[in-house]
């Protein structure tokens, strides 16, 4: 299984036409639905990825912090929504991208906007905590919310644009029926908290929900108005086991050399840490893992290997679990492919994604502030 | 608590003071020792804080990636030892550097080296496992070591370094004592292999030894030759909880906008997630943590406020337990002070520093291919 192409680094790979597949899927899922498909571009961090979107006809994105509106504003993008919750020391930067561009912001404190006022018109979305309670206000806070439309009626520049969730603990479920049942849930939740707040406001209030195995595994929405996934674009491993998808969807793999090999205790050690794959984990047979290793093919890779698990990582190393015979055949140099347990988080740490083509995809970190000039 | 200056993001704050008083207490053990600091510079990654080492006299530095090598190459740096494992394919790369530099490779597997040349010399380094079990080699690789060395003679591209070892296994230690006896331990270990070694190599073998704990907590190195710590030019929350140091001496803390406050369940959400801190943690009092509080004091920060703890974290949220007064005392838009438990993933995946002047200290990761134009 390890490739002969001698890596000097870890590179992350990117199968352009699975993430491609996936982007098609979601878009027809979403036209099939009626319903707007506002893509989280939190994944991918990268202007290339985007226009794979743009060319499949998506027009809104959603953002997860001010660096990277101003990073797709850059690159073309006049619809995006920042689904990470406002305060007052965003408030310039916010307005410098509102005066360019159709931007919505979400908050998750009646005080988020104390005091702030914009020169062009945002559209102002209320985060709501369907049941992740990481983040948002729940039905007893509905009086708040009440009192905070009705402080925003004959404003012309915050625009209550609806409510907005993302049901965080959906990632904990494991079938689509379970997922389904959480989904519907939530909807619920979110339309008991609308129909209190009619009359605080003169715009009907829109239902935004997001989470990737709700998106990816349910082909019906009913009550909601936008989609905001992100993670399908890549998918992973984390994924994987909650059912969103099949392991030949997910689009991205860490390719690592091999540097040391310690058959005695069933161990190589590869060039990918905590710098590559950042330092989620999963339980996987029992077993804490920080990736899986994949069998290559082609310029790309095929299938699974569960028997040979990343279980350890350090700033820079990995070290793999493998059977004695797969490590009697490596050798130092050798590229080990592992698929990530967190795709998002592996592209954040690392940088920067490689197509299988061998074309180098900048991301937002490395971005000089200038257009990236690889075509879309 | 809550400082008053409106943050768009999330910054790693430096405290140079605090850094260059740990460089200096580092050098001045290493001084009174006799014995030549390399410092490890993956913890900074960064061109201005280098120059606060070189400033101090160090000359010779440690790195563990090829692009690490060659960031600090091109601001000067002309002994650069990769102290992470050697293999063939990073030959290409690391043989422009030795044209250059005085440089220093590490190998942790025989066939590391196959059919490898130099034009230049290179160090070598044998990577000796002390107890860590992560890599490296161990006292019955001895025999494969000594052949190893033998095939080196007559070369003058490949000139034999001597034993490194880090002792990582002292990181799981709670005690000065106890470090000290692990770090005597390596040293035994260290010393009896070396002296099966003599006889192979025309050299003499250096001993290097490296780990922050142990470099942090003891005053004496006997038999050593070499320092390589790292982590102790900013110190955090984990080397603290080992004994390393005191929180006085932690040189970096996450300047954390606060979004949102939920009272009813002892939450505040910061702007601070994974994509800030990294994923580490640690256990403390019982309890999983990202990061503890620190009370604002001038442009800087004081003492803890061990009350006050990142407990969860997801790509860009961080969630923070914290006394109902002080949540009380919270608005959206306040920053809270935060130390990290890991203080080289925190500064790799933030990929900046900024100090508490002002200035904005670009890292390696965000590295345009220039010399840094900050002075140093």
């Amino acid at each position: 299984m390890p490739t002969t192409q001698p890596l000097s680094e870890p590179t992350l790979r990117l199968d352009e036409a699975r993430a491609r597949r996936n982007i098609a899927r979601m878009v027809d899922k979403a036209r099939a639905a009626g319903i707007r498909l506002r893509p989280h571009f939190k994944t991918h961090q990268s202007h290339t990825v985007g226009r794979w979107f743009r060319e499949a006809g998506v027009r809104a994105i959603t953002v997860s912090s001010l660096a990277m509106a101003e990073y797709f504003a850059a690159d073309g993008w006049h619809d995006i929504t920042i689904a990470f919750p406002f305060h007052p020391g965003m408030r310039e930067r916010a307005n410098a991208l509102a005066g360019r561009l159709r931007l919505g912001i979400t908050i998750a404190d009646v005080d988020a906007l104390a005091e702030v006022t914009f020169d062009a018109p945002v559209a102002l979305w209320l985060k709501i905590d369907v049941g992740s309670h990481r983040a948002g206000f729940e039905a007893e806070d509905v009086p708040a919310m009440a009192a905070l439309l009705d402080s925003l009626r004959g404003r012309s520049d915050l625009l209550p644009g609806g409510l907005l969730a993302h049901a965080g603990h959906s990632y904990g479920l494991r079938s689509a029926t379970a997922i389904g049942a959480a989904s519907r849930d939530a909807m619920t939740q979110l339309q008991q908290i609308r129909a209190q707040l009619v009359g605080h406001c003169d715009r009907a209030l829109q239902i935004s929900i997001g989470d990737t195995p709700g998106c990816a595994t349910q082909t019906t929405f009913d009550g909601a108005d936008e989609l905001r996934p992100g993670n399908f674009v890549f998918f992973d491993l984390s994924q994987w086991q909650i059912g969103s998808c099949g392991i030949e969807d997910i689009a991205v793999a860490m390719a690592c050399p091999i540097v040391a090999r310690y058959p005695r205790r069933g161990r190589l050690v590869v060039h990918g840490g905590a710098v590559h794959f950042s330092k989620d984990s999963m339980e996987f047979e029992g077993e804490r893992i920080f990736g899986l290793a994949v069998a290559a093919e082609g310029d790309g890779w095929s299938t699974l290997r569960p028997d040979i698990r990343l279980v350890a990582i350090s700033q820079e190393h990995g070290q793999v679990a493998a059977p004695a015979e797969f490590i009697e055949a490596c050798r130092p140099g050798d590229t080990l492919l592992l698929l990530p347990v967190h795709s998002c988080l592996s592209a954040d740490v690392i940088g920067e994604l490689h197509t299988l083509g061998g074309q180098r995809l900048p991301m937002m970190k490395r971005w000089s502030g200038v257009a990236d000039p690889n075509t879309g």
